[in-house]
């Protein structure tokens, strides 16, 4: 199998071994990372990103690689994260098959791939290997930390396994804990994959690639990651221009599913399905809570867990369309900040386009990101 | 393959042929039908049930069959729908099969299963075959259509095309045509039969079934049929008991994930896979707003159609939680059809249950029915 790796990457060792939080260790582990602006000479203006599930460390054109990134409106020279002021980095997520060591990796024991044999990865791992990245770049503390979506985790079990690493914090569209809907979707996404005979246990090859399943685990994502509200205005009931009826009675007809077969076909040869499960699984296992020996109604206590967090400044943004990360989630994150002794601003904004909000409305996610980092 | 008809069924002749609203004709077709009560010497306390996707006519016990029905809390003597008032009638849709001739059922031309042979199905073609009941037995007019969710577009259809024929009307979790959310979940729910390899173009038997598909379909139905405010409070984040992840890494783990299970193993023998595939097309079609040559920013005028619908008093109902037929969907055909001189009624439902909480939550939709019923 291939990664996907744009040119231009960075990669920082992870000592080795690298321990894992539910058991098992990596060796000779790495991250991708690709930075953005100069570090000053207090050191005291990086910005690190950690991403969601899919995203890789090109969040934006630079001089090692001048191609768009996938927040290009949000990070460069007099954007809403001012490359003239800050030192960016972006860190690709552990487990994912975009230059960070995944279940697409070699493994360096046996010289194949790791498949399923690569250990359970955590949200926490990821973190981990970000605070790894963060100290072996010369830094002692980071100015702000930015998380988006499964990012958002990331940023959480960084801060509260690394107090002291990062002073500030944006929380975008993120989550303490999953929720069963949520984990109901991702099931789904994996079951896709799971029972598409090509997956065969992890065993495939570019010849025998689970792409039925990826392309259904992906309409269900992109499904999840709009708005009902959204398609209305920019679909409504458009059918396609062919009549493809007569070819498949039962194939595309409305625009809205032609959208959604378009973004199917971008992804699925161009991420990993082992990858895929392994970061999927790991959101669904995430909960601050577990940090806390106190309970909630017989849970791990998300509030607990998110106030032992020990942060200056901190930003929960989200969107009233979201279903995937509900607002309700990004309110509980700034609440119990806050509880801590954050000084913590919860943010809702009115964004249409549901979770992905924060990558194409920028209109109201900039001024949002850039007046917080203003404050900084 | 198997029709799953219940026992006291009973069947009504549609005349033959009977025309299609996309093209061809059914030979010989017929409609599965309950009846609940006595209907009275003046013929004026008729009520008839048209029902979403999967139900049969069998929504509450009655003397041929003393096996709770799928509406059980909502219909029977002293309950909502009082049948020692009101004669009760419930249709089986047209293209099920669960009784009404439908793709499971054999062709008479040929002798052999339908299969993707049956015509296109439309939801008027439901709305046709259940007014021919109403005046096969012996009903000039009946009191009141109720119709929930598919079969809140079937009652639209049936009261546009047989005006006169029921004087009042409820709907319940209903739309006047189908929104592009609702089309992208249901095209990836056919997505997900038609992609499994034992599908086969429509030809599969009972050795040879797409298992995994209608798996898939149902679990994705679910989840939209509920609510994550429900879940939330339901399942939260406990796990199953056993710990299965040394039998499959990727296996169940969460509560959650069971209930789908659970709901997809007793319904995927039930229901005939290309009989969810015509029926489920079916909604996605519809637009009441067809039935007006006038335009609204270049689709169909809704308000318009439903404006054209001539009936006394309507109830249209809805629940905050649904993200299937959104609330705004209720509220729609509430305005049309009082555009059109109903005295209608919307009346939203604080219900955490979604799409299905007309199924369970009858302590709020029986006495919103109840008092409705009464004002007739």
């Amino acid at each position: 199998m291939t990664e996907f790796i744009p040119p231009g990457t960075r990669w920082f060792d992870l000592p080795s071994p690298f321990p894992m939080k539910r058991g098992g260790e990596l060796h000779g582990a790495r991250v991708a990372y690709e930075t953005w602006g100069t570090l000053n000479a207090a050191r005291d203006n990086a910005v690190l990103i950690v991403t969601g599930l899919s995203p890789d460390a090109h969040a934006a054109s630079n001089e090692a690689n001048p191609e768009p990134g996938w927040w290009e409106a949000m990070l460069g020279p007099g954007k809403p994260i001012d490359t003239n002021r800050w030192f960016v980095i972006c860190a690709n997520s552990l487990g994912s098959c975009k230059g960070s060591t995944g279940p697409a990796s070699i493994n360096p024991l046996t010289g194949a791939l790791y498949r399923l044999d690569f250990p359970d990865l955590s949200v926490e791992d990821g973190a981990d290997a970000a605070a790894h990245l963060v100290r072996g770049l010369g830094l002692d503390r980071i100015a702000c930390l930015i998380g988006n979506s499964m990012g958002g985790m990331t940023a959480l079990a960084f801060l509260l396994r690394h107090p002291g690493l990062a002073q500030h914090h944006i929380n975008i569209s993120g989550a303490a804990k999953a929720l069963p809907f949520s984990i109901a979707i991702r099931s789904l996404q994996r079951e896709a994959i799971r029972l598409d005979p090509n997956w065969n246990h992890g065993q495939y090859d570019d010849a025998h690639y689970p792409e039925s399943g990826m392309r259904m685990a992906r309409k269900l994502g992109v499904i999840t990651y709009r708005s009902a509200l959204e398609w209305d205005g920019r679909f409504g009931r458009v059918r396609l221009d062919s009549d493809r009826a007569d070819e498949d009675p039962f194939g595309l007809e409305f625009e809205v599913e032609s959208y959604l077969e378009g973004h199917a076909r971008r992804f699925v040869r161009r991420f990993d399905p082992n990858c895929y499960l392994y970061l999927s699984r790991s959101m669904d296992w995430f909960d601050i809570g577990e940090y806390c020996a106190t309970r909630q109604n017989g849970e791990a206590d998300t509030r607990a867990g998110l106030a032992s967090i020990r942060i200056g400044k901190a930003l929960a943004i989200g969107v009233h369309t979201d279903i995937l990360f509900p607002l309700q989630q990004q309110e509980e994150i700034a609440e119990g900040l806050r509880a801590g002794g954050a000084e913590a601003t919860f943010l809702p904004l009115p964004s249409p386009q549901g979770h992905d909000a924060f990558l194409v409305d920028i209109a109201r996610f900039g001024p949002a990101v850039e007046g917080f980092l203003n404050t900084l």
